[in-house]
């Protein structure tokens, strides 16, 4: 059966350089960087290295990036750390609606311990309106945090003016970076933000190494509480081989981004063409512009989109509903409904991302494994009969 | 140049089978376990196997297992997370003076959130005492935290009569296990704890995985909010590569511990024995019999830790002084201090851990390279002068 992997927002493969990059670190060069030796030196200049690659694709200084093991818990690093860090200026924190769970469940706690939050909406196409943040600041506001692109239904967001807002009103503003960074150009001297979250995962990168960009000079608390690992504010013994990896990643991202873009892009947008003129009652979600070039994302009316993933699977299709972090939750998710989709169009979202290996062929065993699916599970779906009555009368 | 590696405390290599466990997991098998589909199922197969793994190496049920990115990492969640989660029930915390610095880091935020710890002092051997603990227990206390071995002295303590005090006190404990576990047999059914740490690349595993045991049944607060990963508690795209990795170290830590002892155990109490007889001035640290197998540090009077570090280095040797993750820090080691050392003496720790590869010929040239190198530093050292002045008085 042929295999198409369609889920790069819930992880890429490693790029093959990235693999051979991380090798030796997990042979010969097994070394802890804060050992004084020379075993300790190599792997400690493989992750100050790291820390210049993974500067360089944001356009930040070395010294202002902090690795972490996710793009969680460097959102959950960027709230927590600076809600608390900054609790005698107030105590009122924006998020957007859409926000990753990881800024949505870190809210949560927070307001346990006296933390207030206001949730800005956004529109149809999951669109921030920066007049919607300032509207919501009051005297009490120390953080704003909106995501810099969606993951699930692709929408870019106007960080640099909703920082711009924020730096009007002395409010920092964190940005969670993860499913933008390594697929579209960031650049944290044009965003003016004061943190903004990566994963290594999303490009090409392994998995359980991801950082957290803190502007120089900015007061945030430590996240894990030790050594003096990441200058004292993220303590542990590093995983060196991850950071390798993620470092390489980010060079290569860096070096071959358009590349990429230019690759996937024609692809996805075949995709968007194309399965609506195959496929009845399909909403496109998302903007039809601002938004991230290799994914796409879909309601598709009378089905669910776990059905449609199991059977998608059974043809050798892999896809995701939702976002990766909630999708064995099967809940509707949270940004569809922010959209002002209702429950049960959201219940038929289906997410295809492409990855740099997507082929053309892929694409097209794609639309014709599709449709069939979807009539089958229509024929079993009682609202789709429902409608198909009414629509005799 | 000879190399001898004797920095276990700071990290193992990886045991061979174990970088086998994981390549297939940095290749083909990249899925992400929250995927439903097969890729991702294929990684989370491999996750939850892994958890039976780590949980048959401690005798814990694999539920009761969480995935982290470090033995700093747990021991955090385990302080916060209990903490948190009992504050109603009281604000006191009780901890050894000789804890590691995840520990006794986090203690000093939790104090500024209005918690209050009490430190029970070790003895001359780094043990503390189980009737010391039931002392400073006052009805405010919530959790004791006790680590099972410490990493730079190797002492075990006696970790199962201390939790034995805690429970008839209702009292909750938490053991850093990160030193022990891997290296010694540890049974949480015997222990009878509440939480315990552990962490891979101290015996043959990756860094930057490692685990938090929680017994059934008890209340903690996640720690990284989020996703539904780690049934909620410890959000974040998995590091499944390390996890298996982790997974394969423990079963093969289960399978031949014994053994590893038995290699390991001779050639440490031969360097014991024999660098006193070569060097004077010598104070062996921890406890003489209840003491972890493979390590052993020694006091140099006259002499810096770091020099002698740096010129054992010269010679091919890798060994540490204090804590691997303080040992940038350069400061004289709070657990050594806590035994009643000095200050001057405790400057001169050394400490040699001995890895399963560690040879004879190892211990021999250590033996050789390291009595030449403490004449040369004390011929420069000031106070070994004014030493052999007031000797010849």
């Amino acid at each position: 059966m042929r295999r198409v992997y369609l889920d790069h927002t819930a992880t890429t493969p490693l790029h093959p350089q990235v693999f051979e990059a991380m090798i030796p670190y997990l042979k010969e060069k097994f070394g802890n960087p804060q050992s004084l030796h020379f075993v300790g030196q190599e792997a400690l200049n493989a992750i100050e290295e790291a820390r210049e690659r993974v500067a360089g694709l944001i356009k930040a200084q070395p010294e202002e990036i902090y690795f972490t093991s996710s793009g969680s818990e460097s959102n959950n690093f960027a709230l927590k750390g600076f809600a608390l860090a900054h609790r005698s200026r107030g105590n009122h924190i924006v998020l957007s609606a859409i926000e990753h769970q990881s800024i949505l469940h870190s809210a949560k706690n927070l307001e346990k311990i006296g933390y207030t939050f206001s949730y800005v909406p956004v529109d149809e196409y999951g669109m921030v309106d920066p007049e919607e943040v300032k509207k919501v600041l009051t005297k009490e506001t120390i953080l704003v945090s909106i995501m810099l692109a969606n993951g699930e239904v692709g929408t870019i967001e106007p960080v640099a003016e909703i920082a711009k807002v924020c730096r009007n009103h002395d409010v920092l503003f964190h940005t969670d970076g993860v499913a933008a960074v390594g697929n579209i150009g960031v650049d944290v001297t044009k965003l003016e933000v004061d943190s903004l979250s990566l994963a290594g995962n999303q490009f090409y990168g392994p998995k359980g190494c991801a950082a957290l960009y803190i502007k120089k000079g900015a007061r945030i608390f430590s996240f894990i509480d030790g050594g003096i690992q990441e200058k004292g504010r993220r303590a542990g013994t590093e995983n060196v081989a991850g950071i390798v990896g993620l470092g390489k990643a980010s060079e290569i991202a860096k070096d071959i981004l358009e590349q990429r873009i230019e690759k996937v892009k024609p692809l996805r947008d075949k995709l968007i063409q194309r399965l609506p003129q195959k496929v009845e009652h399909v909403r496109i979600t998302g903007h039809p512009e601002r938004r991230l070039p290799h994914q796409t994302s879909f309601c598709i009316e009378f089905v669910e989109g776990e059905a449609m993933l199991l059977n998608l699977d059974m043809q050798g299709v892999a896809a995701s509903s939702g976002s990766a972090c909630t999708s064995r939750e099967l809940k509707a998710s949270h940004v569809l409904l922010a959209m002002g989709i209702n429950h049960a169009t959201a219940q038929g979202s289906i997410l295809f991302s492409l990855i740099e290996e997507t082929t053309l062929e892929d694409i097209d065993y794609l639309l014709e494994v599709f449709p069939p699916i979807i009539d089958r599970l229509r024929k079993m779906s009682p609202l789709y009969t429902k409608y198909l009555e009414e629509k005799e009368k």
